[in-house]
C-alpha cells in the first residue's frame, strides 16, 4: 500500500502512521521527497485494509500496490537504485563491467586472470570458489582456500571481490573477504539462503534460475529486499530453452522488462546465456543496447586449460577487444565505463 | 568402473583390491554374490586408470561404467532396490502411496486429513511445515511448531511421515520425528542440502526440479547416495514447458526411462504434475501402467479452504474412490496396494 | 451460443430460429434431442447478439459458448464422437490400434509391415508416402507412386488405411485411395489445408503441433469441423521441451484434459512421443490407462534398416507383445481391442 | 562437397567437372573466383563419392561440407548475401526497416500506415491479406481484395510492399502484385509451400517458426536455396518458451550465431518477438547492436482499434522515435538506414 501524504504534513504526522503499520506488524517503508512524503506499508492484504488511512486529514491518497513484487517494483520506488560493490558503482549512468574465471584454480592463474580484466578496465573481479557443479565427480572449487587467493587478488589489484555463496554457514567468512556475493541460478529459489543474505547488508547478485518466470526472478529479490538487504543487482544468465545450438537462450526481452518494473539494476551474463566465447561480443553489445547496467563476463587466461565453462570464456585479448568496443558505445546508449 | 572377479576369487583377493581402491581415494563398492563377486570403484578416471587391475589374476573382467551417474544406474547396481519409510516399502512390487496435504495447517486438520488417507489405505503422510513458498508474502508454513503436530500424526494414526527440509540446520530435529525427507522441486541442485541428507541413513524423498532433464536428476540421487545414504526414492513431479492449461507437464516418458537406467524406485507426484485435481485419477492410472513405484497425493479435508495447493488437492471420498480403483488395477502391473 | 428450445416447440419453430441464424451468415447446428431439441449459434459475438431469441416464446433458454472452440468443445455437444476409418472406430468403448512404418518405402516392405500389424490384430495400417523432413537431403517418401502399393496393401489385407497429405492439390487423388488422412504435427497450424480437408467427409487424423497449445490444438481441429468435417480423431504425439534424453515429452496430461473438454477421439502416438522403442510399450499402457481412444505405434519388419524412423519402431514380435498385453488390459479400463 | 580448382584450371576443366556432377543428378554450383574457382556439389554422400575428384590433375582440394545446410551455410558461400526487396537492399551495410500493420483492414488505413512509416524513412512496406488466425472466428484478412489495396499503397508511395503468403494456388497472382513473399511462423515447415516460392525468383521473408530450432530453420531455407531460388531473408521473431509475461522470447543469440554460420541476411521481429509495444525500441537496437540486418515492425495508425496485433503496434510518432534514434545508432554498428 502507498500512503502519500499531503503536502502540509509533519514529520509527526508521518511517524502517527508508521507506528500504526509497524503495531499491525507489516513493514514500513518512509520516504520523505521534495515535495510529498510517502510511506509504504507492506504485508497481508487483510492486515493493511485494518489501516483504514483515507480517512486520516494528513493522507493525499492511499493506493494499492497492484505487482507482487512489492519492494523492488517502481510503484512505490520510481527511480532507479544505484547499488555499490567496494567502491564502485552498478546502476544509474555506470555501465559495471564483472569479469574473471568460472572457478578459482589456483592463486597463480586468479592473478593472472585479475591482471588481464583490471588491465583492460573492469570495474570488480569474479571467480568461483564453493562451485555447484551437475555432477558430484566434477571440480567442486577450492573451497575455504580460495578465500586466501580472493583475498591476495583483491590486495594486488585493489579491485572488488564478487563470489558465489551456496551454504547460509560460510555467510560471516565471505563476507569477511569479498565485496559482493552471487546467488547462482540453482539457488534462485533457495529461500533459506535468500533470507540469510536478505539479513546482512552485503551487496547480493542475484542470478535469475534457469528455467524461472521474470516473476519469480523478481520475487527471489524480493525476499532478499523484505529480509532488509535493499543491495540487489539482477542478472540475467540465460533461460531453458529447447534450443541446442546455444547453451541457454539469454533473454533480453527480460531485461527491457524488468528494468520498467523494477527500480534495480540489471546485468548481463553472455557467457552463460550462449554457452559459446564468439558469441559473446555481440550479445555483450545487445544487453548495452537494450538497457543493461553491466555484464558479467568469463574471462581466463587460457580457456582451453580451464576446468570449467572454458567454452564459453574469453582470454585476454577478447576481453580487451570486448572493452574497448564497450567503452566506444556506450556514450551512445546513456552510459559510461 | 565395474571388476567382475572370478569365481575362485576369495575374500582376501577382494580385500585386497577394496584396499587398492581405497588407497587412491576412490569410493569402493563390494557386492558378493551368489556366483561372482562384484567390486566398484568410482571415482577420476585418471586415478581410476592407476588400479591397473587387468592384470590380476582373480579379476575376470574390468568394465567402465559409461553413465555419468555409476551409483544409482543399473550398470553397477542391476535389480531394483526397495527403500523402507517406516516399516512400509517402497519399490520391488509394492505401490506405495503417499498422502496429505500440501503443508499442515493446524493440528486438527492434520489430524482429519490424516485420517481421511489413513482409512483409505495410504501407506505413509506427508504435510509441509516449511514451505519454499515463491512470494514472500505466502504462508510459509508452521515451521517448528509443526513437528509437533506431525509427531501426533504419527501417533494416532501409527503412519510413516514424510516432510520436507529446506534447511541443513533442520536436519537433527526433522530427523528425529519424520520417517523420510523430502527435497522439493526447486532444492533438486541444492548440493549443499543433498550432501547433508546424504551424510544421514533417513529416507529422501528427491523431486525433480521444475526444468531439470533427467540426466540432472539422477546426478542430484548421485551426490546423495555418494555421500553414503542409498536410500532414494525419486519423484516425478511434472516439468515446466509451454503449455498453460495445465500447471506443469507430467514426464511419464521420464518415469519409464528412469526404471530402465537406474535401479531406484520412482513415485509420480499427479498433483503438482497437472495442477487440476480432476486430472489427477487418470494421470496416477498412467503412472501406475507405465511403471512407477508408487504415488504422491495431495488430500485436504476441503480443498477450497487449503492454504495452498487448493485447486489440485483431492478431498475425502475422491481420495477414497482413487485408492479402490488403483487396488484393483494394480495386480495387472505385477504391484500390490 | 447454446439455445434450448422448450419441450413443446415443433420443428417448426425449430427451423425458423435455424433460418434467422443462417439469414445472418452465422453456422447453425440442429440438435433434437429426447427430452429437448438444441440448438447452436456459432459466429461472431457481435452478430449473435443481434438474434435476440431470449424474447421467443419457444426459447427456454439461451447460453453462451465460454471456450474458444466451439464445436468441437463439449459444451454443445455432451457425449463421445465416435469416428469411423474403413469400417472401423475410433472412440466410444473401442481402442484403436493404428500401425504400420513410418513411410512406405517399398510394396514388398508394405506388405510385411501390414501382415505383421494385421496378424496382430491392429485395426488399421498407416505409411507415409509424402514425407515433410526436415532436410531436403532426406527420403521424402515414394510420392504418388506410394498409392499404388497402399491400395496393394489394402486389398491384399482388408485394413483400412490412413496417410499423411501435405499438399491440398493431393487431396481427390490421396481421398480416393486412403480411408482417412492424417495431418501431421507440422501443418498443425496450415489452415489452408484444414480448410481443405475440412470440405471433404474424409476422416482427419490431426496430430498435434510439436510446440502446440491444447488451445491451439482444439482450434486447428475446430477449423476442420467448422468447414463441414466432423470425422476427427485427435493424436497426441509428444511436444518439444527442454529434455534431450527422450525425442519428444509425450504430454498425457493433454489426453486427459481434452477428454474433458472435448467430444473428439483421442489417440496418442508413443513412437513419436518417446522417440525410443523400448518406452513405446510402457507409455502406450499409460495411453490406454490415462483414458485415450487408441495408439498410433511405428512399426516395421527391420527397423534398423527403416530410412525413417527406426529408432522408435517395434518389431514384429514387439508390436505382437504389445498387442496380446493391452488385450488384457483394455477391459480394465473400460475398453476393447 | 567444394571442389577448388588449380589456379592453372581453364573453363573447360570445370565445365568437364560440372557436367559429371550433373550427370550423377547431383546439385552443381559454378563459383569463379579472382584467384581460383569453386565448384560445389551437393546430393547424397554416397553418390558424391562416386566422383572421385581427387585424382583429376586440375584440382587442387576437396573438402566435405559439415554442416547440414549446404547452401545457405557459409563453408560454400563465405561472403555475406544481399537481397533486393524492389530496388532496396536487405544485408551488406544496409540496415533494412520493414514497416506497417499487421492486417491490411482497409485502404484508407493502409494508406494512412504507408504514409506513417515512409515519411518516417522505412524502406519498404508489409500488411497482410490473407492471415493465419489461431481461431476460425478471428479475422482472417481481406483476402483477395487486398491486392488492390497493396498496390494502391504502391503506387501511391512507391514502396516496395511484402505480404504472406498461405496458399501456393495464390503464388502466381501475388508476385505480381507484391515484392517480396512473407513465409510465416506457422508455415517455416510447410515444404510443399517453400518448394513453390522456391522455385520462383521472388524474394522471400522467411519467418522462423515458434518452436524451430536454428538448424531447422536454415534447412527451412536451405529447401527454397535448393529449390532455385536464392533471394532469401531470414527473419527472427521469437521463440516459445515458458515464460508469459512477454509474448514469445526473442532470440538474439539466433540471430549472433546465424550470421556466423550463413551467408543469408537476417532481419528481426521485435514486435513478435516480444509482443509488447514498449519493448520495441530497446529491442530493436538490441537487434541492431547483435548484428541484424534490418527490423520488421508492426506500426498501425491507431494500434488501440487494430483487428490484431494491436498492444505491440507502435503508433506513427513512436515509429518515428525509433526511426531517428536507429539512423543515429547505425553507423555504430557499421551499417547504414
Amino acid at each position: 500500500m502507498i500512503i502519500i501524504l499531503k503536502d502540509n504534513a509533519t514529520k509527526e504526522d508521518a511517524d502517527f502512521i508508521l507506528n500504526k503499520i509497524e503495531g499491525l506488524n507489516l513493514k514500513s517503508l518512509y520516504m520523505p521527497g521534495v515535495e510529498r512524503t510517502v510511506i509504504g506499508a507492506i504485508g497481508d492484504e487483510r492486515v493493511l485494509a485494518q489501516l483504514n488511512l483515507e480517512a486520516n486529514p494528513c493522507v493525499e491518497e492511499v493506493k494499492t500496490i497492484l505487482s507482487k513484487y512489492k519492494l523492488v517494483g517502481r510503484e512505490i520506488h520510481h527511480h532507479d537504485s544505484v547499488v555499490k560493490i567496494g567502491n564502485t558503482e552498478v546502476g544509474g549512468d555506470q555501465f559495471h563491467i564483472l569479469s574473471g574465471p568460472c572457478a578459482i584454480e589456483s592463486l597463480e592463474l586468479a592473478l593472472e586472470s585479475a591482471r588481464i580484466v583490471s588491465q583492460a578496465g573492469a570495474h570488480s573481479f569474479r571467480g568461483g570458489i564453493y562451485k555447484p557443479r551437475t555432477s558430484p565427480y566434477s571440480f567442486q572449487g577450492l573451497g575455504d582456500s580460495g578465500l586466501e587467493i580472493l583475498r591476495a587478488v583483491k590486495e594486488k589489484y585493489n579491485t572488488p571481490i564478487v563470489s558465489e555463496i551456496i551454504d547460509i554457514n560460510d555467510l560471516e567468512k565471505m563476507a569477511k573477504n569479498v565485496d559482493a556475493l552471487q546467488i547462482g541460478a540453482r539457488n534462485m529459489q533457495n529461500y533459506v539462503l535468500l533470507e540469510a543474505v536478505g539479513k546482512s547488508k552485503i551487496p547480493i547478485f542475484l542470478k535469475r534460475g534457469m528455467s524461472a518466470t521474470i516473476e519469480e526472478f523478481l520475487l527471489a529479490a524480493e525476499y532478499i529486499y523484505n529480509s532488509g538487504n535493499e543491495n540487489i543487482i539482477l542478472c540475467e544468465r540465460g533461460i531453458r530453452t529447447f534450443e541446442t545450438a546455444t547453451r541457454n537462450t539469454l533473454d533480453l526481452n527480460a531485461v527491457a522488462y524488468i528494468k520498467q518494473k523494477s527500480h534495480l539494476p540489471v546485468m548481463v551474463d553472455p557467457s552463460h546465456g550462449t554457452g559459446l566465447r564468439e558469441l559473446v561480443i555481440p550479445l555483450s553489445k545487445a544487453a548495452l543496447a537494450v538497457g543493461a547496467d553491466g555484464l558479467m563476463i568469463e574471462t581466463h587466461p587460457n580457456p582451453v586449460l580451464a576446468l570449467s565453462d572454458g567454452r564459453q570464456s574469453l582470454n585476454g585479448s577478447q576481453f580487451e577487444k570486448l572493452m574497448n568496443e564497450l567503452k566506444i558505445l556506450a556514450p551512445h546508449f546513456g552510459k559510461k565505463i
